[in-house]
């Protein structure tokens, strides 16, 4: 008899059929004995159709009023599910993000969890209640409704999972676990059967799909046991551990990509000390994740200043940049939205030399431009353009032996 | 300089442009230097299919859940108007009904309002905030959400209107105002400046469906002056006084009829004490409003006992019914919903007598058969075959001389 913590993905509950398998499978969880808390996204599609509903109203519409909206989605879902349990005459209560007291930062569109209270959810789980919560969703503390940004039901799930110090928390979802690199680019993917929250944190920065990244933080940081399955079937799946890998580990583990990213760049911006402090700032003050940044320096005092921030938040950063260059005197700001990020990850980098130049030759050989790099200890990524990004996927999962053999 | 709160039906909410119209209309009168509180319910046809979607998961959806569900239609509102007013520049925002602290008793999908804390609303208002309330919905004692059933976005604004001791409370509609009939079914009915809140009282509860039978108690319990308008034009609708009428009142002000009641008989119940409690205290219980009751008397100690309910619980009544009738040693229960309830109505009936004897006469007249009849001091209303629910109306409203004089 364990506590377990399930999340359903937007493709697990996109029907009316779909929830009632999801309800099936997490009733015979609750059968065998276990106390069940399942976290729920909002139908697919439907976060995409409100906020286009949105822009119909404003160009860019307030986060605050945003996140009113976006919350309605796993709302939805939330009560289905507990509607269709309580059906099958199981003892099930939905949460939404307030009254499961998930306690949030201020910055809509894009919150951070700073408490989970729980002290509902313990209370219907002491009763023998399957606990329905709204996943995404969260309260700060003047009381007004947040959400924690695309991805962030998985989020809801680890931190409620670590609230709760739950025995595991399973990520339902529409694939089987976490690939080598994407199935839908690369047909010689193959799925893992384990994979560290290092690796795991670096790949899902980079555009693995899959979790959302403040969840494997979450999972790393609360010790979460942690694991990925595909809502429609049994299979296993993969588990995100926790620590090193018991066997040696492979130097590259997965290929990823990412297109939600856009390029700023300033160019002739003063070289002096303060100055990126300045823009940087105010991005940052908007609540825009900056990603890479790099710099390079001109004759004469000069630097260009090149970074990339989320497709979404692309236009008030580009809006702020312009801003923020005419104060400081800098000669223009550009915007590219073709781009896309292309990385290996492994931790066995941190042993293994020549994996960069292992790369960039692929690169070179399939003559795909490589626009900016960046590194960690454990990754290298490569911005290139957009239209070569599946192309880029391909060459560097055979380059680093990742193809499935046939047997 | 003046409070006003106002609120938009389903239609005058029913997409984006219309929200937009909403948002003029509503910054007009902020820009005249009014406090402007703004209550909504959600776009016309997205609670019937909420309830469409509910009913895919349970054949009777768990009304806790139900109400989780329904409330996300007027949060989706809310947040649109807000962020149009917004984009406009205006400073406004949107609040639901936990966080507008209107508290409910538990009746899920029907629920009472027991208070208005309106803190937050007041806060607000203090710096100039146009703010946005979902309609329909409020939070009970427990933190759960509920709603206030069908039309209760009326009712959420009279009671934010008495707690905030508005000036007034203006109620947009699709129709021009309270009408003497439905136009939709009597092309010779006449729009009334003024009605008395009594008048309007009997004709909310008998199917007057323009204003929510509990916002009309609201106004009349805590003087809260009431207007009801048309969202699509500047008329000045009609106002609902508190109080008689200054001038002489008519003795019919409006014919109505209400087609969601269905009937239930209890065939041969025992005749004894405490029988016709037992049925309705079960009945009661379950969250039921039972309208008209007729028990006829039979011979030998038994007797047949009559009732109406609203047709969404008209499924739950028969069983609930059929269980009682078990207990009880009662024959058998029948139900019909193809019923309609047509009634009279006019404060002038205190003092003319002849009435009814002219409401039957009209009816057997057009050989409309009345199946039941109910009475209060200024209304009565029979109930007949649905199907001629619309020729009652028409004859009943020529009948009492209240078709309008072509010039």
């Amino acid at each position: 008899m364990s506590l377990i913590v399930q999340k359903f993905g937007g493709t697990s509950v996109a029907n009316p059929e779909r929830i009632q398998n999801v309800a099936k499978r997490v009733s015979r969880n609750f059968e065998e004995g276990h106390d069940m808390v399942v976290i729920l996204s909002a139908m697919a599609g439907v976060t995409d159709s409100l906020i286009g509903l949105a822009s119909e109203m404003s160009e860019s519409p307030d986060r605050r009023e945003l996140d009113v909206l976006l919350a309605t989605g796993e709302q939805t879902t939330a009560a289905l599910l507990a509607m269709t349990l309580k059906s099958m005459n199981y003892p099930a209560m939905s949460l939404l993000g307030f009254q499961a007291e998930v306690v949030t930062d201020c910055s809509y569109c894009n919150a951070r969890i700073v408490d989970i209270g729980a002290t509902r959810i313990k209370e219907l789980l002491d009763k023998r209640n399957i606990v329905v919560v709204a996943g995404f969703q969260g309260i700060d503390q003047g009381g007004n409704i947040t959400t924690l940004g695309r991805g962030g039901s998985d989020t809801s799930a680890v931190a409620i999972a670590a609230a709760l110090k739950a025995d595991k928390c399973e990520i339902f979802t529409d694939v089987d676990g976490i690939y080598t690199a994407d199935p839908n680019v690369c047909a010689n993917a193959r799925k893992l059967d384990s994979i560290s929250c290092e690796e795991m944190l670096e790949m899902a920065s980079v555009g693995a799909k899959v979790l959302h990244i403040r969840s494997v933080e979450f999972a790393l940081k609360h010790n979460v046991p942690l694991y990925v399955r595909s809502s429609f079937n049994e299979k296993e799946g993969t588990m995100v551990m926790n620590g090193d890998h018991d066997m040696e580990s492979p130097v590259v583990s997965g290929i990823t990509y990412n297109k939600n990213e856009a390029r700023i760049t300033m160019k002739r911006v003063p070289d002096q000390p303060g100055i990126a402090a300045n823009i940087f700032t105010s991005i940052a003050e908007a609540g825009i994740n900056v990603d890479m940044i790099i710099q390079n320096t001109r004759a004469g005092g000069e630097t260009d200043l090149t970074f990339t921030v989320p497709k979404a938040d692309f236009k008030r950063a580009l809006d702020l940049g312009k801003q923020v260059a005419e104060k400081i005197g800098a000669e223009k700001v550009l915007g590219d939205e073709n781009i896309a990020k292309v990385s290996v990850t492994g931790i066995g980098m941190k042993s293994h030399s020549g994996v960069a130049a292992k790369m960039f030759s692929a690169m070179a050989a399939e003559n795909i431009n490589i626009i900016m790099i960046s590194t960690s200890e454990i990754r290298i990524s490569c911005v290139v353009e957009e239209k070569k990004a599946e192309l880029a996927v391909r060459t560097l999962h055979t380059a680093f032996g990742l193809d499935k053999v046939e047997n």
